[in-house]
């Protein structure tokens, strides 16, 4: 029976973040922290581009640092991995020679690692398994892998004998701290893999979607490979709003810069925007946030057709971040609504 | 050049201990204590029905306790598990809502849960596995798992409302604490399964075969399940001597009565003598030790044709537990010999 005296009930504006590891995890943090005072429903679609198999165990950094994060779990002095960590485990695996040594399993992330392992092998996909470790946490946000399937990024390089060889990313990253000649960047197994139905329906369905100051080449960079993601951003609802991952050409963190590098990207606020695309150049984006420092990148990117706005974009806390977020949903609004 | 003076070389002698978990391990420990005396070669071939898949790691609780107790790592105040344990991933892993919280997963022994697991799913056998384990080690003994294929026990008891119920032993021992209405154990898959290789081959050519005073039933009985076993032990090249699990009508430790009870054995150093069964009435001894207190048994036995010493059975050190190898040693010898 309907009542002819029934008002539109008022649904929550929804917000989708595209995110990388811990620089995505404390995006993350200032948008919920946005969201609790908008009454904004959040989801965290994270790249998977670093899972690896390590010891029998599904490894997957850039969930579990965005988890962490959202958890207030996650070390903030070390920068990674969760608070209050020991190595007990790690030193027994090393002991029978087992695993990577430079690649530290710390004992409470060990936990995580094993839970999903179980989860996975007991027939969970990637994306139950993610919301079941989460729902430990109450994080207030919905986390979700942009693929269930396994796209391992490899990367091209030199041995030291001047040979080519094809490593984890992983490896190059934490190993070799990206610091050897370096030639691409390989999604493995992607030709057969696609966005997950969650992920997809995220992207599509929100009101403003945000891609995190996340490494725009192996976080970003590897999402938008995996099929379905361009897709689902060209046919999203709302606004896509990009936040720039380099200040003053330097990467808020991580090494941005040489991953820009390999690919021939120019790591500049501008050059990242450029390289993402406007819309209306078949690009992805609807608009593009920059730091103060800057504002003349803004300023002949809006000249080109894109429109920035400039702020500070230091993630110093999650009042900052959750100011970014601000600008950022409303730059978005501005530029589908006006 | 076959030289005309050469002496044989004299061969070493060699022991091999069927044993189950902790108080096989203990045992272990006195046999390798007399070897380096006697200089014998040792291997220990260890129960595997006990073992289990746990949050997706291949746990192998006898295994575990035999190499910790020769290892000098294990935790002889608790009497199980590793020496100096934490249990920070076990916490994790409740928290998550994964696994038996009743089954307590110590950090250092998930280390060697963890690297069996990686080995086994890169395609070791559990033989294989158990050997790269255990030369972490320097054990001074060959350590080897009855058989390489996956025979759970499975414990047949009555659910709290009457019903029954199949749980894996582990359940029942740690869980149940053996205390709920039991009527049987299952060996499931055995019809499929068979001795590994390299234990049949070590029960085959061994100077002595000794049983441990491991749990008759859910230890050495369930070894003796496996096919094969039986084979090996009727065509070994050397004596079988048993070491009685029960002194004075009490299990040396564990709760052997209790599984004695159920499988209708009577839980005496006679009644599981009888149980093993002497070769010449198509049993597998050759000889039994029994502990003092049951020199009566042991007088009886004898008159039945079973060749039987009494002496300290007790296993409060290695000197103590070597003295009694060396009798189970002299004793087969003498029914072989003799």
């Amino acid at each position: 029976m309907a009542s002819s005296t029934s008002t539109p009930v008022p649904t929550r504006r929804s917000v989708t973040v595209l995110a990388g590891g811990v620089g995505g995890g404390r995006f993350a943090r200032g948008v919920r922290h946005l969201a609790r005072q908008q009454d904004l429903d959040v989801t965290v679609v994270v790249n998977t581009g670093d899972d690896l198999w390590l010891t029998g165990l599904r490894v997957c950094p850039d969930l579990d640092s965005v988890m962490y994060a959202l958890a207030d779990a996650n070390d903030t002095e070390r920068g990674w991995g969760r608070a209050g960590e020991s190595e007990r485990v790690s030193a027994e695996l090393t002991a029978y020679g087992v695993g990577w040594p430079w690649f530290t399993l710390g004992d409470l992330d060990l936990g995580t690692h094993i839970a999903r392992t179980a989860m996975l092998r007991d027939g969970d996909d990637l994306t139950r398994a993610t919301a079941r470790l989460a729902a430990r946490w109450a994080l207030d946000v919905t986390l979700l892998p942009v693929t269930d399937d396994e796209v391992p990024t490899l990367v091209d390089v030199d041995r030291p004998d001047g040979t080519r060889d094809r490593i984890h990313f992983e490896e190059w990253w934490v190993r070799h701290r990206a610091a050897i000649p370096t030639h691409g960047f390989v999604q493995q197994g992607v030709e057969r893999a696609s966005v997950s139905a969650a992920a997809a329906a995220a992207i599509r369905g929100a009101d403003v979607v945000l891609l995190a100051p996340s490494n725009p080449v192996v976080s970003i960079g590897t999402m938008l490979g995996v099929p379905g993601v361009r897709e689902a951003l060209a046919a999203a609802r709302g606004p896509v709003v990009g936040v720039a991952p380099v200040i003053g050409g330097r990467p808020v963190r991580g090494m941005a810069d040489v991953c820009c590098a390999v690919v021939g990207v120019e790591a500049t606020a501008a050059g990242i925007a450029r390289h993402y695309g406007a819309r209306r150049d078949g690009g992805l984006l609807d608009a593009w946030l920059v730091d103060e420092v800057d504002a003349d990148s803004a300023a002949e990117l809006q000249r080109d057709g894109l429109r920035t706005r400039a702020v500070p974009l230091w993630m110093t806390d999650d009042d900052a971040t959750a100011d970014m977020a601000r600008a950022a949903l409303a730059l978005g609004l501005e530029a589908r609504g006006a």
